[in-house]
Parts: C-alpha cells; structure tokens; sequence
C-alpha cells in the first residue's frame, strides 16, 4: 500500500472529524439500503458498546425518512453511504437530515455523485480488486467511528484501530488463502442448491445479512434468510434438518458464545453446515483489543471468494441482473 | 369484556408507572426472544416516533446480555416478555439488567414465574381464544409504553390509546370476518408451497418477522424470510418471479408508501401474492391519530387466522414441533 493512499484517507477522516467537532453531537444514524446498510451493522455494535451517551441508530434509508425519528435533530451525525452515490432513498435521506438540521457524512466510491453533492462531507472509498483494505469501505467507515468516539467521547481506540486497519490486507489474503480450498468445494457442493441460510450474531450479523440478502437473493437467485443466532432458538432452528444448507459464522466478539451454540445444535441436526471460523484466521498486526470489531471484516472477505465461486459452479456471474438497473422500481 | 378486566389492567399499569416515575429514565430497552421479541417491534416504532429525549433500543436477550450496551445503567428502563416466564436468556436478561440498576418490567402469563420473579414489576396479560384484545400481550405493552412516554415526557396519547384499545377486539373480530374467505383460500392454495416470504414496514415489520419465524419456520417448517419492503429493492427484490409466494402487509403508518412500493412492483413480477391490507379493516373505535399504531395488532390477529388455515390444509398442527421443548439446547 502506498504511502500516499494511507495520507489520503487519514486526511479524509481528520477533515470529517474537524466537522464533527464543531458541533455538540447526542446521537449518530447509519442509514442507507442494501450492502451499503449492511457494511455499518458492525459499527452500530461499535458505539452500542463503546459509546457511554452517543445513541445510535440504524435505519434503511427510506425507513429513517419515514419513521422520522423524534431525536433526528441538530445534535445528529447522520453517516450514510451509498457505492454509485446515486441511490435515490439514501440521496433523499441526507437531504432530509440536512433540512433537520443534522450533520451528514457519506461514504461512496463517486465523490462527485448526486449523494456527495447532497451531503457536507464526503468520504471517497476504494473498491474493486486491487484496492487496499485500509482505503475500502468498511475501513473508512470504521476509522470514521472511532474517530468520532474520539472526539465526541474520548474513547481511546483511534489510534488502535487505525494502526490494526493498515495491516488489515495482509490478514485479508492469508484468511481468503487458508479458506481457499473450503470455497471452491462450497461452490461445487452447494451449486444445486435452491436455499441457504446464513446466521451470526453481534457484530457479525450484518456480514450474515449482506451474504442473504446481495449474494444469494440478489445475484444468485438462491432463496435465503440471515438469521440471528440468539433468535434462532426461539423459531427458526425447527427448520433445520439434513437437508438444508447453513452458513455459520463465528466471530471473535463478545456475542460469540451465541454463535457457538447455534453451531453445537446445528452439528447435531444438520449436516449441510458451511462453517467460517475466525479464530482459524490470523490476526497478526491487528491489535487484540480490536480483533472482535475486525473479524466480520474478514468474514465478508472470505464470504466474497465463496461467493465467486458458487457464481462460477452456477454459471450465474455475480453481476447477473433481472430487475436491478434493468426495468422501473 | 368486563369491567373487572378493563380494572385489572388498569390498575396492574397504573402500578407499573409509580414504578417509573420514581426514577429519571433516558433510555428503554425492548428485551425478548422470537414471537415475544417481534410483539415489541411496534412499541420501537412508537418511541422512535413519538419520544423527544428517551431513545429506544430492541435485541433478542442473548445478544442484549453479551453485547453489553455501555448505555444500560441506572437511568434505563428494560422490559422484557416471556409467555412461560421461563425462557432462560430472558431470566437472564432480566438480572443482568438489574445488576446494572436498571427498572426491569415483564410482562408475562405466568405471573409467579423465575422472569415474574426475576422482575421488580410484572404484568400479566391473558392469552388465547377467550383473552380480550384489551387484556392481551400487545395492548398491555402499549398501556405501558404510552404510559411512560406520559409519566416521562408529558406526551399527551396515553388517554387516547387505552380508549382505543378498549375497542380493539370488535375490530379484530369484523377484520378477521371480512378476510375469513381470503384466510380459508390461503390454507388451500399455498398449503404445498416449500418457502413463503412475508414483507412489511415501519410498526408492521415485526408482525411479518413473527409469522416467518414462528409461524412458518418453526410452526409449519416452511422456509421463509421477512423482508423488508424498503430493503428489498437492493437485492431481495431479485428472487421475485411467478411461482415465489409473497406476503405483503400495508398498515396505516407513516411507512405505508414503501409497503405500498413493494407490492406494486411485487405485481409486476410476481403472481402468488398474498396481500392483507389494513385500509379494508373498519377502524370503529380507534382513534384517527393511532391507527396506524394500532393497524400491526390487527394485521397479527388475521394473520393468525391465516396460520390456522394452512396447518389445517397441511394436516401439520402449528402445536408440533421437533426440537423445542424436546431436545437439549
């Protein structure tokens, strides 16, 4: 990673952050749709825990413009994202905060889209391939949060979470390699599949959901559902039986115990269990205060060479489309 | 219903509101697991809506224990809800949540149970075919949740809405009447259907979340997944086509636009579709200004019906079951 690429986002972020300070902030909002709402599920676990009076709230982008929460005010931060910067709901959204007198932060790979022009600051995300961890999405974001808890609260991880994050595609690569075998034979196991649940918990449920919802809903046509795996004793679990596919995550947060135990009842039931473990991954240069916010990052990393590979066994490319982009919605 | 009820109810509130006007509370926490978690999902609605300074939070009660929100403390007001009074996680929520100095009340059935005992204050509610919506679990959280947005912040609804709950079950009775027909059809169109999706918004998405989970899943064993209608254009909107089950709820809040939304692109694409609309329920006795509060209760009560049906058509009682309360878990 160049010097420069690491200089450019930490200079996005202390111009984010110097915004922030100049306002009294009571409250942040994690508001957009889809993948981009699904990638702050983890920081939303972020200031639940380490935020002793910011609240936060997260919302699909057109919920939060329609439930019109009562604290949506001047002492919000509103963070939203969107990749094109063109979502129409998410556009509307920061247009609607601003009006209520919050501030706005988006996050897009497009810094001069219809979303960047609608909000006061906009962050510039990479993406694609070649792109470094560090400059993509969930780590903008998360240098973002604990930035703010930074200046709002004084929370100490800042500097933690940045140094870990410049590591972060190195663990990145040797995750993705360690499982490289289990996602090719993921592919060809479970190509024939019509569905596939997926369940995690804490911070790791928003990977689940991504998984569910973009991955196997949208680009593959596989019928899905994240389920939450505290609640999956209480509903959901009489669904399993030897027959039908899970994909379990376990984390490294504090909710993993859940998790553990959704996989110990499954094991005994189930037998179509794709398991992704992050204590199988290592976590060199990641500090371990911060390992439990960093493991759905690698999480959805690997879950993307899973996915890749379940595209190619299908024969269904992951940018295969029906109705998105294609007809009026 | 008799006066003795509506007094009982009344009284076992008014308790629980000297509880809260002892203390300063600026945050409450909905606390449950499954069915007992999705009846809160409304009372979210209403105190996102309508609260000026409380915020309001909801986790199943695993993830609220492990989770840990730094927020909880002595100024929270956590209510929690298990039919039994039995579910461990939610005993257990309970505790924890008054360890950390927090007001605990439960509602529960079961009024000398280990949550009834485990709570500084209980409320029963009554259950089952005879049970007066009034007395029931969903009126009875709104009593308390209205109640303490009064005691708490002067907010003016509280009269507004036990008035109107005293009417509640006439309108469950004619709603469930007017849709008799179209719950009798459901039973035997779908009764052969492998997975049912269900879709709602705002106060309404709980309601769609209990019948896929506990109705479907665990009751029935038919896949499913409650979408949400503003989330599902970013990807769940792509498993739409003509042989793919959708069960659409429009309420009457202020969401009622994406519901809206969603079902008409669902007719595009789609042909089984299953739609329970609140705009066709006579609303007599419900006050105009919490219509839209009230419309998930009446949605939850045909959806019932609807239940009742397919488990007749399938010869599978929604009693049955193969782990719960069976196995080890």
């Amino acid at each position: 990673m160049s010097i420069e690429l690491i200089v450019d986002v930490k200079n996005q972020i202390k111009h984010a952050l110097e915004e922030v300070e100049k306002k009294q902030i009571d409250n942040v909002f994690f508001v957009a749709c889809g993948g981009s709402s699904a990638l702050m599920y983890p920081s939303k676990y972020v200031v639940d825990r380490e935020a002793k009076k910011m609240d936060a709230h997260l919302y699909s982008a057109n919920e939060f413009i329609h439930r019109n929460h009562a604290k949506l005010g001047d002492t919000s931060l509103v963070i939203l994202c969107s990749h094109s910067g063109t979502t129409p709901e998410t556009v509307e959204a920061a247009k609607f905060a601003r009006a209520k007198g919050a501030l706005t932060i988006s996050l897009t790979n497009e810094p001069t889209s219809p979303l960047a022009q609608a909000s006061e600051v906009v962050l510039k995300y990479e993406w694609g391939p070649t792109a470094n961890a560090f400059a993509t999405n969930y780590s903008v974001l998360y240098q973002l949060v604990f930035g703010v808890l930074k200046v709002v609260e004084n929370n100490e991880k800042f500097a933690t979470i940045e140094n870990s994050l410049e590591n972060l595609q190195t663990v990145f690569e040797k995750a993705a390699s360690k499982y490289h075998e289990a996602a090719v034979e993921f592919g060809k196991q479970y190509k024939d599949e019509k569905i596939i649940y997926t369940m995690a918990s804490g911070s790791n449920y928003g990977v689940a959901y991504s998984f569910a919802i973009c991955i196997l809903m949208e680009m593959q046509w596989v019928h899905s559902h994240a389920i939450h795996a505290g609640e999956y004793f209480h509903g959901p679990f009489e669904i399993i039986d030897e027959e039908t596919p899970f994909i379990i995550l376990l984390g490294l947060d504090e909710t993993r115990y859940l998790e553990e135990r959704a996989l110990e009842f499954s094991q005994r039931y189930g037998k179509k269990l794709i398991v992704l473990d992050a204590k199988d991954f290592d976590f060199s240069g990641i500090d371990e205060e911060v390992q439990g916010y960093i493991a759905p990052l690698v999480l959805n990393y690997v879950l993307r060479r899973y996915a890749e590979n379940l595209a190619e066994q299908r024969n269904h490319p992951l940018s295969t489309r029906r109705y998105m982009w294609k007809v009026e919605y």
